[in-house]
């Protein structure tokens, strides 16, 4: 594996938490963290031209391995140029390794040590997926940020059968780094499992932190389990995490579970809850749950958000946006799309804007008192 | 009804046939014709946003009566300020009388000298729709034109069921005239029925014209017959309408339909064809017939049509459109339908550029030609 070079510079830290703001460098350009990165599963942000998708402040994207490699499969990407060019993002993408994706694919996937054999949830054909092929599949898309494959340990586990399947993940990862090539300008971070047992946990973080991937993953959360337990996990192992490589708390979350993760050194989200929210018309704002398809809206003529910026919240009333969803028109899936994602970048930017100028706790205690109020 | 005040100005006209290029004016902006109005059904433009519309070069819009009465009703929408405002599109608006919807229902409708009795396709709720409320909900819906309440008579119909259909879309004419608020500013336009009849399209014609209504629209084709009978019927109406007001032909059509009815002095269109083609992956260039979910588009990296202009052209391969479309993503029915419709608007800016310089002929045989090559 090449040497770590300049991927990651911490700029702040927070002087009353573990809250850092950091710069990190890929071949598609500079990410300032803690970034979330909306997710465009099949080669898009749902909804989203990815010119909009970077005017609202996105600087890097996930996309999804499982997906891409079924359809339209990682060769024909890579000989139309690569993901990047496919779908017209210049930015930094990061790619899973598709180890969640058949994790939920629940009974139509095997685990054995040599990979997980699995069957396509679109024409229920066989594959099987090993590290070495999540490799050479998100080698082959050129994503800026490689995840090794993972075996995503289910909730509830036994601490044997979390023991077990941590051991599988860290063989798993040592190949995945072996396969890796050389002259790769690819990062590739590993992914620490271990269930809900801090012992297990512990030692993923030495075992992943020994092979010197360039970021470290927290993988294995928001599985469903109860939210305190999450926190409590993502508390305690990520001060252990390797301070000068990326933190990378996988599939998360929430916007308070964002600002609480951030508190304990969490430097890139992911989650699809924007977007999915936003296509069942849940909508974000500080002030107020807004579910858009409530009478309630049927004559508001006021913004969505007044505090928003986005073009939704600028040029349409909340009484339009539930027409357009109650219609089931196209455009109701773009505009709360639009809005939502805006929503986590500038939660993002309220976030780095904090840690700068040293007022990360008192801006997480404002943020979760005003968020409980939306809440209840 | 307020008498005709500089709404149409013809700027050019062709010497070789009744093409003939104008200025529409209207209290929301001004339309340069012959224009395409692409349809916004229930207030949007299906997968747009009205910035993006404004961008592609529309600069009028068609919404339904029917739809916006049912869905979200127009009393509400005024209580909002209208539907520019509602909707966010700032220029003109043309809403149709919600005949040819109600038309279209089949069996949950039926005709009486006094309006049309029907059943909402959402609900099944009753409701007439007369002459005065189809005025009442335009001027509620706060349109730049309003049409008039019309029976679209079917295709094939005797000449005594025609007949008697013109019968009662005249005397629904009188009423639509009569029924509309003097002081209104929105400008109503009649529509000529008579089915494939020349002799009761004249008499139409002689009807509206004496009604002195801001413009005439044909109405009744597009609805079954074959195509060389609508261009007979078009060829044959549209010089006898009156030359001084815009001529709009509604319904229509094709690329191939609005270029031959250009040549005959039709000023205005509307039509679904791009806008629901494109959201079944049908693709308009002037080279090649483009169904986007064809195999042989699936490593194609050129643009979808290289003498296109558009964000889709500009930025996204075939491969990509096809891969977004065979996936069912959103992304596809917005690339596709942006495609389509500055398809359009181009072709209306090239048939505009031809009349003004005199060439209209040669355009019209070079474009016929060469779609010919596209079709066969």
């Amino acid at each position: 594996m090449a040497p770590l070079n300049q991927h990651f510079r911490i700029l702040n830290t927070d002087p009353e938490s573990a809250a850092r703001c950091g710069l990190l460098s890929t071949p598609h350009g500079q990410v300032l963290t803690p970034a979330f990165m909306p997710v465009g599963t099949q080669g898009t942000v749902k909804s989203l031209t990815p010119d909009t998708v970077k005017a609202l402040g996105a600087e890097m994207i996930l996309c999804n391995t499982y997906h891409l490699y079924l359809r339209p499969g990682h060769q024909l990407i890579a000989s139309l140029g690569g993901l990047h060019s496919f779908m017209n993002w210049g930015g930094p993408i990061l790619t899973d390794s598709g180890g969640f994706q058949v994790y939920s694919l629940g009974k139509l996937r095997k685990i054995t040590p040599e990979g997980a054999i699995f069957q396509s949830h679109i024409d229920g054909s066989r594959h099987r997926l090993t590290p070495e092929l999540a490799i050479e599949i998100q080698e082959a898309l050129g994503s800026d940020i490689m995840m090794c494959l993972d075996e995503c340990t289910p909730y509830p586990a036994t601490f044997s059968e979390a023991e077990a399947s941590l051991s599988l993940t860290l063989s798993w990862a040592e190949r995945s780094r072996k396969a890796r090539a050389d002259s790769s300008p690819q990062a590739l971070y590993g992914i620490v499992q271990g269930g809900m047992y801090p012992d297990l946990r512990k030692r993923a973080v030495e075992a992943i932190a020994a092979m010197n991937f360039d970021g470290c993953a927290l993988g294995g959360v928001s599985v469903g389990e109860p939210k305190a337990l999450m926190e409590q996990i993502v508390a305690e192992t990520t001060p252990l995490l390797p301070a000068d490589r990326p933190h990378y708390l996988m599939g998360v979350g929430t916007p308070e579970d964002i600002v609480k993760a951030v508190d304990c050194g969490i430097d890139l989200f992911d989650c699809v809850m924007p977007t999915r929210c936003a296509r069942h018309g849940l909508l974000f704002t500080n002030t107020e749950k807004v579910v858009i398809k409530n009478a309630r809206y049927r004559k508001d003529n006021g913004p969505l958000d007044s505090e928003c910026d986005c073009y939704t919240c600028r040029n349409f009333s909340r009484a339009y946006l539930r027409h357009l969803y109650v219609a089931g028109e196209i455009l109701a899936m773009t505009l709360n799309t639009l809005h939502n994602i805006r929503y986590y970048m500038r939660l993002m930017e309220q976030i780095r804007d904090a840690i700068g100028c040293g007022q990360y706790a008192a801006f997480k205690s404002r943020f979760l008192k005003d968020r409980q109020r939306v809440e209840t």
